[in-house]
């Protein structure tokens, strides 16, 4: 036996406030510690066909190449860019946050030939610019974040994606955030290639990426005259595990699968239209509230994401002293700014079963006194005031 | 609210004695299910130091660059080779089944040049002929599978490092099978890119693949002069998330970490020297079993792997009908042949938590049961008499 042995975790339990992940309902860490069976167990297969269901569900598609690839969201963004690239491809990246940045990183060694689109973080692409750039650069993909989750701003896609269509072109979207906590219409809106996480607006913690791609992008994948640079996250093998000839590729996080099976139970069972109302209900009362504390968004009036709220850090207030009060007082987190907006904004996270009145109002009550111990001149009470004015319909 | 809302999952309770997953210690099931923290919490970042230590331990390596990676065993595969390799680069990959196979598919992605070095499924490969495979072709990197878990052979290691570095190449090793069964040693034996997964001996649900890197490894990923081609699997990034700067790279699976904390802790505290003899008593004790039945191994003896015991499966019975049997009617799962062993073996895990002498005792006692369902001429009881002979010591 080993001299000095490490002893045992007992997790402290926090209100997960931040870029996610979000709060997990109980059901869901339940049922991620139920037994695990095997990989090709019928039992298991029988999970695999339901979560595909599901997912289909929750990202309003009939697309058959619908599944949760074994990584977290990050792994779905490049799953979604190696399957539809090849060396030399041309691919336009939207850049207006650190997610998109990522994007072209991703493409860049894929192979891509990279057309980087750019606006200041915290902003928002028009469909005019977007037409005008594929129809200058004609590329292969276009590749755009929905809820840009460095900067909380939400990204419309509907009018984007006719523009890129019209040029021929496929359209590639980061739903990571945005899944599960706003709208996100696959089939309606014509998206290409979708991905996404579980520790986001799915409540469900890290490890997976929903994905779905059309028969458009599925056609380009079959169509392929190169190997997907990636093994690991190769379509043309993930499906068939995935599909009716269940040939083992590689073995899937069983207990993961469990867990995101019961999330999606969650999330179908409170219904979409329900689960964004509450989010937007909630992120409606947390903004009155901040704003009664002097607080303001970093982003725009009508492109604020209400899982994500970014704001502005307010004068004479230590940005990690504040967090980390929030976090060891109060056993709240929240995010910092990533990437330029560090150091100048807070991310506070309204994602899936984090979306509730108690956190808000715990949160707002909490921020009141750290401000007020950092001697930052706020009129203490007016936040929970003026949230609960809202949920009150005042 | 969904019209026809899918029904809560009810795992049933197997005994895995596949190829992995294994059976998982109900301990390990239970900090699956704690409360998620966030992925930048300092509990957290305790919680990944204490996981580098104590795969450092196991690994018997002082290695810096352990860590354990955000995908499954075959991710971790990917990792290695990535990271190693950049375009042009030649790789020499030993070929005795499966997972061999799989690396130079892996590599030929990344853009090696693949020199395949190839021996009958079963075999293993002389220190001799990899000394006289790297004089000729003088690689950059030459991957070997230390336990093949398609064929069940055991690939002695420690003198094949030495002609390799003796040549001035670094050895890349898969450990997915072998880690927590039998040594692994990685400083002693010099491996300079090995990789793991966590559902084998470790006995720990899917979703991580431990990984660690020599020093000659991190000069070299530290020298590319091209980026990793994958994003995700980039050791310059991952690093720093698992370093002193803890820069954000991705959303690490934060459960999935609580699990293999609890997976290691039971590895440390059973000790590695008494984990590789349980495993060896286990093995022994099931041949003896598997003998007295007229059952033959794939594998030539002393390159038997005591956690994955690949026999040919006897004439007269039908290999999906006994396999069904045995999880329909006892809950066992046995993993059927991969590749060219398909219909030819079966493979008879007894790894981690698995290699209990109830488990060898009750799958030779069903198996007894399905061989005579299936009218094959066996002495019944034998199987059992002969174990508990084993056991017994007599």
């Amino acid at each position: 036996m080993s001299d000095k042995l490490v002893q045992p975790l007992n997790p402290p339990r926090r209100v997960l406030m931040g870029p996610g992940p979000s709060d997990t309902h109980a059901r869901v860490l339940a049922m991620l510690g139920a037994p695990t069976v095997g990989h090709l167990d019928p039992y298991f297969l029988t999970v695999m066909n339901e979560v595909q269901g599901m997912l289909r569900e929750v990202f309003e598609t009939k697309n058959e190449m619908t599944l949760a690839v074994s990584g977290t969201g990050s792994a779905g963004m490049e799953t979604c860019v190696v399957n539809l690239i090849e060396p030399g491809d041309k691919m336009i990246v939207c850049i207006n946050g650190v997610f998109g940045g990522r994007m072209a990183d991703v493409a860049e060694r894929a192979g891509a030939q990279v057309v980087k689109l750019e606006r200041p973080f915290g902003e928002v692409f028009s469909a005019d610019e977007i037409a005008a750039a594929v129809k200058q650069h004609n590329p292969k993909v276009l590749g755009i974040v929905h809820a840009e989750t460095s900067t909380g701003a939400l990204q419309p896609l509907e009018e984007i994606s006719k523009v890129v269509h019209a040029a021929g072109c496929l359209l590639l979207t980061d739903c990571v955030t945005s899944l599960g906590g706003v709208p996100v219409k696959v089939d309606d809106w014509q998206l290409d290639a979708v991905y996404s996480g579980t520790q986001k607006c799915l409540s469900c913690p890290p490890g997976l990426a929903p994905v779905t791609f059309s028969a458009r992008a599925v056609e380009v994948i079959e169509k392929r005259k190169t190997k997907v640079r990636s093994w690991y996250l190769d379509m043309s093998m993930v499906r068939n595990y995935w599909g009716q000839s269940r040939a083992y590729h590689h073995t899937a996080p069983i207990n993961m699968n469990y867990a995101i099976h019961e999330a999606l139970r969650l999330v179908l069972e409170e219904g979409l239209t329900a689960r964004h109302a509450r989010h937007k209900r909630n992120h409606g009362a947390l903004k009155a509230g901040l704003k009664a504390m002097g607080i303001e968004y970093a982003v725009a009036e009508g492109f604020q994401l209400p899982m994500l709220n970014a704001v502005l850090i307010p004068a004479g207030a230590d940005d990690v002293a504040v967090r980390s009060q929030l976090l060891n007082e109060f056993g709240i987190e929240i995010g910092g700014g990533l990437g330029p907006m560090k150091g100048k904004t807070w991310r506070i996270g309204l994602m899936g079963e984090t979306a509730q009145p108690r956190n808000v109002l715990a949160f707002l009550a909490a921020l009141d006194k750290c401000l007020l111990d950092q001697k930052v001149n706020l009129p203490s009470g007016a936040g929970v005031a003026a949230a609960n004015a809202f949920y009150r319909g005042a």
